[in-house]
């Protein structure tokens, strides 16, 4: 079931819809197979405005509304899920910038990425430490007024190479206890100081080419500071939580377009002659049917958060987004392993797509949290204090 | 998350969240321990008008949507299943009659609800075959020009010895071969050669009142034929699919009710001082949270499919119903079941309510279609003919 | 698949299954119905002497290994799962007499057993405390050289106005701090300061009359105490984890004797002349099968584990019994939850058996420890330190 | 929990433990990465007499058990699922040769295997058709008296390039209308009108190198021909059922592999000085818990059914091997899939031998037939006709 959109909502789907199959589709397959970054599709979507969803109309970009947006990254991912990925962290650091960034930021940034189609990263991981557990051991030091250096080391730096600037999440140094002391750094990734390092050979998500980086004595000036040092207001804003919907969108559209390319093959999604998936007998139907129902249920509970996003308060959307990735990665996980245990042998060829959403699914949902720990938040909100409406009830 | 509602329809459902809890609650278990038709509860929904749902305003009734609707027969599950189910089969009937009947059917038996508070039965099945299946042996003969005679056995007739009037699924006798012979007539249930036998003791669901019936000879008029006989335009209505889509809001009320009760117990849901369920525990908190995962995101596909009901097409309708039952089912069955797991022996005590719950939502979920014919019915929509679109995709 | 049993064990498990089948079957749906012990079917076992299965052949019992002794439950559970459950606590309480009681302890409660039938209850839950997790709040108090007296709360107290004797689980008031103050003791069930209270009316296991107790300043002697107070060695014994073994071979029995039932009535199982589980079509074939197969695998398992219990070493006992229970469980939920779907509304009627199956098995299942903390505890025994062989692996 | 073995079958399961330890086990990763045959890899397994496990001792070979072998085969895939594979498609046409060759086949082939070290394919698949479904369109059409030519196209011609041998499955054309006419031929696989074409590159099992071949008129004299043409009594010998017993221990072998390197590393399994999955959590221990008993009841069952094996009747060992093969393929996936998730994203680098493990499993649980139809084959023995006793009950 699709989503309720307006006519010009449509009309930005449509668009991104035309470019992912008649540009992007035909060359998943090699972004996939040599793990290179998709700079052609990400030169068609710029051209488009696509790299500018999050970004205010007064500087040029699209500012897409959440549900539009989810739907283009959606729509993105049926066709190749590594740009789909790339350009969904890409925007979610435009929208960072447009939430707590400064005047002279946005103007910079913004037209960096309007102008030249210049992406960013968004670099979290530690060893141990993820963007939703936090406590990163990367610091930032103050050296004199206006002068701060940062030391560090991270994992699954996506686009390192291609990323012109990458958003930094570190802890600052001089923080009196007790204190927030996390914030966001934007640096160009050539920097002296960054150094990108190991190698990059995975399941899936080949092509969002994600090695490690040591980041020592990288010196950062106050303008690459987003937002005021340790103001956790940035949590109140309900935009690292639409991190987890975009990737609840994401794993949807790939199992989406698995399914329209097994059971209704077409020139425009590249299918073969026949369906690959022949669902004459019972047992096959019910087979793929459990999984359909599985994830039209979690698609239409991510297009509702969507929908009523805006108006609902910061621990809503945390809850909201936290359901919404465990939802549609248990959905994408069961279609594409029913997709390949109905078709059998021939779906694990590479030749055929198949193979490459079933693994760029497992692989996607890797990212954390993990399901153990999203069902754990879940629990969580339900019970609380006598006279305390609970979040979710 | 509760489904987007306007003002008007809020109040609707407050209005009715306000005569369950205060009213319906209280009576639930002794309508369960004895197997005794709700009827204090019927004649509070009446006097509030919650017996005309179905019915168009210019006879008096609610003439709720969709949405509104189901979201009140869900509320009213939440404290007591038998009186949803009941009053859930009464609407869909009175909706059969909005849809299909002669003015002067309109004005005879909307008025009986209206004003007299008298319930409608629907009664389908037969040994072998349901309302979802089709191929009643019930039979109408042709007497003379006005006259009918009706023969046959029936089985689970919901609000047996309570409801005023049934409406009888049968076929009729005279149509020529390969013709559509569905036909719906309406009874008085004191009908000279109806006569209820058989015991009713279940699982569950205990205040339906379900037992067999024998019809045997009884006389029928031309104006108790709903409808033209065979003409099966009534499937273009889309009203035989709310049934569906009314079981698994049942499903998913007796679920939320469950689980408000076990974590957040008030005197509103007649809990405990202390929750049933302590979330303390990660393990605990993780395998509660899974099945709210599962529930939400079936009532959000309950609740996209309800807002975007009238202006889809039967086919679609149905699919939708289909996918509804199936995802309530499951995410109804899993929250019950983890329920009694968490809490472990006294939650299997019947001076508790989750007990009643679980048995309530396990019997539910044996209304056809079974979860399997379900997942063959969505998995047969995925795949057209070449050139024709997927109801789905 | 049968377990390998020699000719001697199968020609008890041959008398078992002709008194079931013959004797206990008739019996069960009254016992259920009316929540009444099962008197005559104890007494028919006792006959046979199946209450000394754990008494020595030198104390007049049958002394059966554990796999002869856990497929006679199995047995008996198809047919009476009260009977079962009731009888395997029973036997429970045997066993530890036979492995830490004194002669006398011996001769006087064997013969009690075996000259008169007498059966012993084993009462070990309290409010938040089961026998799995222990720390008791229930009391054994030194008075003077050879006089105790005890006090607590217990709940589910089965075969409470049967049983003839208690064993009471409990802690030891005067052991030093951090001294394990673990203890069992022996009780008539007369015995004054004793009081059985509260109803018991749960949703299934209806005829193990499990009401709550109340122990208020109860006298006991030296010679009611099992074993050195405070000697944990008993649980280098294997007894307590042979009574996890029971509850499994208790579930898996349920779900056979629902299976046979269902699939292949004959006048033995009580079946009707038609199979109510109708296995023409292939979707029905395969959503059976499933459960068939989970069921065989947990099965094997036991069997498996009990073949090779009487060598293993306490800790591998307590794996196995998790994983028993564990796999025993989910197996028998999935088994008697598929017959009501593929079976519909009727297999919901409490004219036939599977009604009775599926509560039997859902209310079995949750005697502690619960799926979670089981898994958890599989889960635990995996790691070891460096240098130490796992106990699974 | 290991089968119980006696001390001869433990030797060779500890030599074939030591071979697959210290040779096998660095050889896995390339053999994946560049899907290569496992050449030195065989030859090792030849040398200690592993390749000649289904040859009588009267030829040369070490003639061993179902239990026996099924667990060299399982030792074998926990560290090369891809050797594991081969060895055992291998075996099984030596298993063949043995049922039903003659003298002077079994003195040719099974020297050639003994002394040379010699490979035999099973080539049987075709497109929509499979070694479990049947009705092969390769066709063995008699020239004269002893001279035959075969004609057809096969799919997933394993060791295709290495074996010197391959068994065809074919149709013999001449048979009579409604008589069995299923044969298999022994060729060599440089036989002029054999030709290998297509390529390999498939998601796992990539060293088992299994592309397409094409058979036109190849000629085939009376030696090559295995048993009589058409004579089913193959079917009744149990060899053809040994082959889903043997992919249920490759299945359960690679978890095995897998959990043991994730969980307790050590210099044998290759594993990294801190255990990739640390188990710290409840959470994680009871998400893995989960995987391990089912994985542990699968494996037990299949023990079982592989002790009792030579007795059973071959439409028993039909079930059984279709259960095994049905519960060890869930609990691979299963435990696999647990162990990314719980390890997170660095589980999905091909630096880690988890990777591998998770492809080969889901790719290994391709093999025909499918889930659902094994599901299907175990409802479908359930229901016998009155008076006949099922074979599972």
């Amino acid at each position: 079931m699709q989503p309720r959109l307006e006519p010009k909502q449509q009309a930005v789907l449509a668009q991104v819809r035309e470019i992912s199959q008649t540009k992007l589709a035909s060359r998943a397959a090699i972004i996939d197979r040599e793990a290179i970054h998709p700079k052609e599709s990400w030169r068609d979507l710029w051209e488009a405005g696509f790299l500018a969803t999050g970004i205010p109309k007064a500087y040029g970009g699209l500012e897409l509304g959440p549900l539009t947006y989810l739907t283009v990254v959606e729509e993105i991912a049926k066709v190749c899920a590594n740009t789909a990925m790339t350009v969904h962290m890409h925007s979610m650091v435009t929208r960072m910038i447009a939430a707590i960034g400064t005047e002279t930021q946005k103007a910079k940034y913004f037209s960096e990425v309007v102008k030249n189609g210049k992406l960013f990263g968004s670099w979290g991981s530690e060893p141990g430490v993820s963007i939703t557990s936090g406590g990163f051991r990367t610091t930032l030091t103050k050296q004199d007024a206006d002068s701060y250096v940062v030391h560090g080391q991270k994992y699954f730096c996506t686009m390192a190479g291609a990323a012109s600037y990458a958003m930094i999440w570190c802890t600052f140094a001089g923080a009196p206890p007790n204190t927030p002391a996390m914030t966001w750094i934007v640096i160009p990734t050539d920097s002296p100081g960054l150094q990108i390092h190991g190698t990059w050979d995975p399941l899936g998500m080949r092509g969002t080419i994600s090695p490690s980086a040591r980041i020592a004595a990288c010196s950062v000036t106050q303008e690459q500071i987003l937002g005021k040092i340790g103001d956790m207001g940035v949590y109140q804003l309900g935009v690292l939580e639409l991190f987890m919907m975009g990737w609840a969108a994401i794993c949807a559209g790939i199992a989406e377009g698995a399914l329209e390319y097994a059971c209704n093959p077409s020139p425009e999604n590249g299918g073969t002659a026949k369906p690959m998936l022949n669902l004459q007998e019972p047992i096959k139907q019910a087979s793929i049917g459990e999984a359909v129902v599985a994830l039209d249920s979690a698609r239409a509970f991510l297009y509702q958060a969507a929908t009523a996003w805006e108006t609902a308060d910061p621990g809503v959307r945390r809850l909201w987004g936290t359901e919404a990735k465990a939802s549609c990665s248990q959905a994408a996980l069961l279609t594409t392993n029913r997709l390949l245990e109905l078709i059998g042998g021939r779906a694990a060829l590479k030749e055929f797509p198949l193979e490459r959403a079933f693994r760029d699914v497992r692989t996607a949902t890797l990212m954390p949290p993990p399901l153990a720990t999203m069902f754990e938040t879940v629990g969580k909100s339900l019970q609380v204090k006598p006279g305390v409406q609970s979040i979710r009830l």
